[in-house]
């Protein structure tokens, strides 16, 4: 049996490549950034690809500005409030705009979703360096 | 038929009360603050009660810590990957501890939970002054 960390608040301490593993695995996230000054937490679709979060950004908008290498942080998360369990990760990375066309082309043919209807305009990626889970342990 | 307003990414833009309506209703979010100096977003418990989000948290944790008289944001959604649609709002408030004894005695009658075994320690109340809300419009 294997041990688990677990925190001052008692939840259990997920390792970096479970993190990874469950970040890998979610098709949504919420960022957190500053927008005019302001905190603000918005969901976007994203992918992981090459240990890096990308995600669509209309081109010119203000999250799209706000995304431009800013240092965000960027969650997911599967919580059950009827089972009481659940699990989340927190990334804490600069973002960044993908400009490289090859880069590019290469993102293009990923399976990345944007769900607003209009400007599907920049790509942007969120390096992983910093990264932390929790998990709801059962007594 | 009213009327419905989108943003120049093809959301609908949702009226404050309506804002107001999905927050009262919804049990668990995502808080948006710096913890070190650096973003984090993590899951809570919460409870809407009186205009402000109520919160606990493990009493001299980095949480708690970081939610003093903090200018925070507070997202909750609903996002549903298959159906392709979803709303989220987010408030940005100034996060405070709850001190009044009467008040805490109130609170605390309250189905307010926290999911962390350890240290139920601090209320934490953040105001809802400022507010947004989008639905993914469909087709």
């Amino acid at each position: 049996v294997n041990g688990v960390t677990v925190d001052r608040n008692g939840l259990e301490v997920l390792e970096p490549a479970e993190c990874f593993r469950l970040l890998s695995h979610a098709t949504v996230g919420r960022i957190g950034l500053s927008m005019g000054a302001l905190p603000v937490v918005l969901p976007v679709n994203f992918l992981v690809e090459d240990g890096r979060i990308l995600i669509r950004t209309g081109a010119g908008t203000k999250l799209d500005a706000a995304l431009h290498d800013a240092v965000v942080a960027f969650e997911v998360d599967h919580i059950d409030p009827f089972e009481h369990g659940g699990w989340s990760v927190c990334v804490t990375g600069v973002a960044r705009e993908v400009r490289d066309e090859r880069d590019l082309d290469r993102i293009r043919s990923l399976p990345l979703a944007h769900w607003t209807p209009n400007g599907v305009g920049h790509v942007i990626e969120i390096s992983t360096d910093i990264m932390s889970g929790r998990r709801i342990v059962r007594p």
